[in-house]
């Protein structure tokens, strides 16, 4: 190995026991949240931290394809409302009879409610047309952004924010609404504002719409469909 | 709210100081890992905490579409390291001159020195047609998938365990050296070990390829390309 690598590497600084469980207090409570945002502004420093969260994601080639649209708006998020409403009602459609009405009966956002909205893209542009790793998958660059997603969302729990990925939209509109060019892909919307209180369970689950899957049923070995030796 | 609702809502129980910067430590030092892989074997019940931090990862619907297929077997990762320097050859070729010399220079996996391997994958069907949220991106549940290995590999840095995502294969490779059926899209090689270093930096940025961007300049405020007023 080159002397220059050797630097650059520091002992893995071991996580005491009180801080890994406080990384899985994070992942096991965090909830997608639609309806329990408190209207207090989120500070600047604690969106700040969030976004650095989110922007030390890994991301392929190290292109960090992610750009982050902060809306705090209300005539924008408004705006964005009434365009989740025009999709949410062709969502419903989809389903049939009984599963139609469940769905109508499922708040699904709190983009008004939440006094921060943020968008996040995919810049496919970010590093030239050729990216260290995206070579074989096309969609590397759109799993980095979920990646810096998934990281403010666990920040996020641990500064009592909580967030809301809402995905029904014709991505066009958010387009529209927001001015973003063509060639950028939106990866997401997310409501966040400050909760004092979350479901236990998913809120999908606690109003009956799916349970949660035995983990061991999921899990194979050695080759697909292959339960343990 | 109905009353079920109220029962199954909790306080939103606050982090300590000391258990947010353990987040934020596992956020800000997790690196993706291609060489300090250390032969010892994971243990079962770490395994298993890093696939129960995987299933708590936020899903479309709670479709929960991601299986997890561990490859502990010598062999079978010999075959996907293969499989890799194939596609890896295919990649160097698209870059020119002395980039495509960086290229090659860099290591970029490590299928065969960690001791386990992770394939995971998405099932798009696994609740049928019709799923709530990806009723308008159709992506959505691949996106569920890197979020459960975003948390996956958040709790690793946690537990000491290093984890390197390797995404140059041609996925049919893939697919055949692990029986998985065409409809299941593979998502990501996980390469997983033991690490007692790490680099502080990530490796791509240690090694000249590419640096990180100023986080200001990825952030707009209530439209693209707008700058705070």
């Amino acid at each position: 190995m080159r002397p220059f690598d050797e630097d650059a590497l520091s002992a893995a600084s071991g996580f005491s026991l009180a801080e890994r469980e406080a990384v899985y207090h994070a992942i096991m409570t965090r909830r997608d949240v639609r309806s329990q945002f408190l209207p207090d502004p989120l500070p600047d420093d604690v969106v700040a931290r969030l976004l650095t969260a989110a922007h030390h994601a890994p991301s392929v080639g190290f292109m960090q394809p992610w750009n982050f649209i902060l809306v705090k708006s209300a005539e924008v998020r408004t705006r964005v409302q009434d365009a989740f409403a025009r999709a949410n009602e062709e969502a419903a459609l989809m389903f049939e009879g009984e599963r139609r009405q469940a769905y109508r009966s499922l708040k699904l956002e709190g983009i008004v409610e939440a006094p921060l909205g943020i968008c996040v893209t995919c810049d496919p542009t970010r590093s030239g047309s050729v990216v260290l790793g995206r070579t074989h998958n096309p969609r590397m660059d759109a799993y980095s952004t979920v990646c810096a997603i998934q990281n403010l969302w666990l920040a996020a729990r641990a500064e009592g924010v909580g967030i809301g990925w809402v995905s029904i939209f014709r991505e066009g509109d958010l387009k529209t609404i927001l001015g973003i060019p063509s060639y950028i892909e939106v990866v997401a919307w997310l409501c966040a504002g400050f909760v004092d209180r979350l479901y236990d369970e998913p809120e999908l689950s606690v109003k009956g719409w799916r349970q949660r899957l035995p983990l061991e049923e999921l899990v194979f070995h050695d080759g697909w469909g292959r339960s343990e030796r």
